[in-house]
């Protein structure tokens, strides 16, 4: 929507920076009566946060969340949403203190610091500041309450593509996520991305991945046409994520090379009576609104920009220098944007179900 | 932003079904002072216009633009933006009297038919209603005003792909652009599309397509992290385009492919003492701020739903039942998709040209 | 909300200028399903007319309604919503050719000529332009649809002050209303209204008045705290009608000369079983969310700022000039503000309505 | 805007509740490069703090901010703005630990108790939760930073009326509003105020005032019509403060009784060749844009619903109960509106002031 916030009626507002006291969000519009603990929202924050294997960022933050606003808290802790804004916050625990003095000055290609620094004149440097993917915390404790508000959906996500290898798609087990590092769906791919990436790793590179998200249980007739599409609002929400270069829904850039026979998804009834939908290349979505059949959107993550291998790049003064990251070093933060990827489509399903609630009434 | 418009500073707000009386736009934000002329909007909807070549729909529509408000006028015919709102409204012309009483309850499979029902319970079934792509002339009216508050920037898009053909990149002339009825930059490919959809369009089939938007001369700067990226803006309002199943930043989806190294566009001091870039793999924007290179962004559109052969569906009354588009065909709606494109990218432009100089007043 | 538009669900954008060939609304985000005539927005155009009795300006205008999108039109004439936006067009018909050279740099008293001229440097002189009171009637029409929203809900205003003449509420007498040229409930204060105005327009003269806007049936729990409160909604939006100075909710100015005591609205059980409140100093309105009692807000409406009397001013060249309006004189323009009034409290308690709908999912 | 967030450009979430851990507010699209210290802030943070006259309420808070997020601190100590969302948390300390059994129940009259409940089956019943005047030091905290993106602008407030006695404007003098504990401007009430107020807190009774809010130096043009005049957006803001039934601008309710030569500013070209205006009715806003005069706002605040005299009211059981308030008591709420009434037309202003930089690109 605008600046730092996103959503119509299930708003989310973010703040802070990398190297700041803290950062967090504000979600505005919850609905009341949703119960919920710091336990079931950790949950979800425990998959993002830092340091869980070799192959993602060794900074080590708790990513606790403090509950500052908007719930009554009941004798055994359960929370209980009030309808007021919900204020969340996670104290940045990890802030390495060393000498800023030389990343102060040099954009680190691939970064955003240059264009921070055309932009505003002024930079928090420490860290990647406001730019820095610690941002992406909030918007998962943010998704924490989503998930809530959606009765029956289940908002999943699995990576798909690391560098050149994807994987194999007939695999697909959505029980094997939470049993490898990578939130690889495929385990005969698991040894094949490990090797890979501990060979990038060692190279002081990195490399790119592609997110796969899906949503079960949707119901028909989300999305707001013609400029809060469903699916448009998802591609806003996830290109919105650090690194992301592109999205797809449903069958994706794959529409634009086959026939209009083989893309169209036929419908009959089922033997229960309602309709069906005999493929689903439309990805969940026909017209901008939901058709009760999977939600189903990819995106690309660009490599991580830090690497330990020089690159030439320029100084706030106008030097040419080489830069090279030193430190804690993420071989591909494609890995963390899981759990974001879900976090951001679960937001955009509550925000649609209100108003879809609101507009229409045919929502319990 | 909501329901049926888009913009923060730049808004657009469109309105209008396929057959109703007219379709149009109030454009709200433009800044006061500037002169055009309807004859120049013209230019910009003539592009877009139907049943201008074998290759797309045989409606007939003049698609005038009639300015309604927020504007005086010069003795000479030129129109001079008052800052008040710009209502423009383009008649329908070309709605063939018809029985719909057979498509009325028949949902054809790609269409939004099913979902519209769905989600409102009654729909305007002629010609696709709001779901139309006529609703994209208004789109290209108000991206004609919005290239007018860019000074210096140029916003053009071509075609770069139909079915499994893909230009040659090598080859791309915009002065080529205009002389084909694809919008195709390689004139080597020209004759390869003609054969391939003739065929296409003969089999009562249709295809998909890839449009890519290219930005010249944009200010460094613009672009509001973090939920108002301008790359995540880019890709909210192609996506709002119908049809549109992908959209591409830069290198896009194969950034997920290359390496850090690969991927990190470097930067040196040029002859006249400003930054450069020596590749643009980011497609202009880092970190949702633009860096001064050209912007780029593609966008996959799947191909027509409307074709001639039977696919299997349900109608309203959930009888299974066999539909097939009779009259009007578009082999390939990608081609008109092209203007529109340009269109969205200018709106996008122009809004987070006017917020960054109401934020920081950098620009003049 | 932001320029042109108002409200969040249930949103209005106008757009238009006195002496252009139209003015009108679109109103997105109207739920679908809504059964209505052009005819029954016609008698909510007709009490704003101009032209009615000696009292308001005698610009003719016939006001009709055309509804260009958003329904589908029922074999009857019956117009049904589709839940896509209604676009309302009414064209100018009186519009007099006149030389406008003279007013074109005079900057007229009490108007938006110096303003809009120091801020858009450009400025559609003619009968006010956008700043004309012309504009209201796309508010109107807005209105009538707003009210359809809203099931057994009744938004009715009248005239409580003309300049120094406040009526007898003792007297009040809704069915009064319509009875004669004032909009005025109590019949004992018409002839004095009848003869103070007829003094004031013969003089040249103008004056202001106060108008009462109440909600009845209005269900408790509408309005969005903090920054969405129904009484701020409706204050906000009352302010937005031309020449409004001061807005009232309840008890208004009065609250701050009373004691605590005296102003709060007791409790008790009625024989329904349900809540009741004893008095109604709060206007219907707790915390900024709706109590179940009538919403009353009072607004004041300055004299008109066209006077035959000569006024001091300077014109757009620097040079001290006296300004006197003539032709077409409206000794008091908050007569015709009474059905503006209503369609804003109405707009205001549709949007409420959905917006409740949406986050809590308390109403049907 | 929507809910818990105002302002378009200059926007501020407010969350918190009185007897949460904390409340705060996130101010987003604050310029960069603005210089200020924490000290400064809490300048205006104690010209609302409570507990400061026996005529407030005698909760003890130091109502301290921490800012969170959105600058860089300098070594000594001055925090510079970075153009990224400021964060800023004021802890709640002084939360006395009670039994809320009986109050959790009875909904008070004149409060938000049983609106709340109605609308969101649940709230937070400790100290008026959401609905307390606490979340009101967040919008000063806000208030704080807006005066610091006005160059040159003063916004100052009195109190101009408590119950029925109103100042003397003759002795209207700036410099006496801090030297009283109720911010007003003529010396000569004082004594006045202090003896009435005495009895009114004797007697457990409370009383309403009105405050009057004056900004000097608004260049003039701001204010962007239709629908977010500068008038109406600041009637918007100051009515969705706790207890205000009523705004006014300019000579407000008393133009509703004037003629149009009484109330037309006359303009002259003063003796620098600049124009000026003989008077000031119009409160310094003309069509909703500002004139360069000093923009005048009033508004009432209702006496404090919490008395010490028992009223009639129910609980939520449907029993009848009757209900006091106990503990600490504030006889005139309106006292503490002071500030906040500033600190609402600042942040209005700052809106105003980046949008129209925004559209017209005509201030620095």
């Amino acid at each position: 929507m605008s600046h730092n916030t996103f959503g119509h009626l299930f708003r989310v507002t973010t703040w802070g920076e990398s190297h700041g006291p803290a950062l967090g969000c504000v979600v505005d519009g919850c609905p009341p009566g949703i119960r919920f603990s710091e336990a079931g929202l950790q949950h979800w924050m425990d998959k993002r946060k830092p340091g869980q294997s070799r192959f993602v960022t060794q900074r080590r933050e708790e990513d606790l969340v403090k509950v500052l606003s908007g719930v009554m808290r009941e004798d055994d802790g359960t929370l209980v949403t009030t309808g007021t804004p919900v204020s969340m916050m996670i104290e940045n625990t990890d802030q390495r203190s060393k000498d800023y003095s030389e990343i102060a000055k040099r954009y680190r290609p691939g970064h955003a610091d240059y264009t921070y620094d055309v932009k505003y004149g002024v930079r928090d440097y420490r860290g990647g500041g406001r730019s820095s993917a610690r941002e992406t915390a909030a918007r998962v404790a943010a998704g924490g309450l989503a998930r809530l508000v959606l009765p029956g959906v289940t908002v999943r996500a699995a990576l798909v593509q690391i560098g050149e290898h994807k994987i194999n798609r007939d695999n697909w087990d959505w029980s094997e996520v939470d049993n490898n590092p990578f939130f690889c769906p495929d385990p005969e791919t698991v040894p094949v991305w490990e090797e890979y990436l501990d060979a990038v790793r060692k190279a002081g590179s990195s490399v790119g991945a592609v997110i796969e998200v899906v949503a079960d249980n949707v119901p028909a007739g989300l999305g707001a046409p013609i400029y809060a599409k469903l699916d448009q609002d998802i591609a806003s929400n996830l290109m919105s994520i650090n690194a992301v270069k592109g999205v797809e829904i449903g069958n994706g850039f794959e529409a634009a090379r086959i026939s209009g026979e083989e893309n169209a998804d036929e419908m009959r009834i089922g033997d229960d009576g309602k309709p069906v939908f005999l493929s689903n290349n439309a990805g969940g979505v026909l017209g901008g609104i939901s058709t009760g059949q999977p939600v189903v959107a990819r995106f690309a993550v660009k490599p991580t920009s830090s690497i330990l291998n020089e690159r030439r790049s320029i100084d706030s003064d106008g030097n040419e220098v080489d830069v090279r990251t030193k430190g804690r070093h993420d071989p591909c933060v494609g890995i963390r944007a899981v759990p974001i990827g879900e976090a951001m489509v679960a937001c955009t399903l509550a925000d649609h179900y209100l108003r879809d609630r609101g507009q229409t009434g045919r929502l319990d």
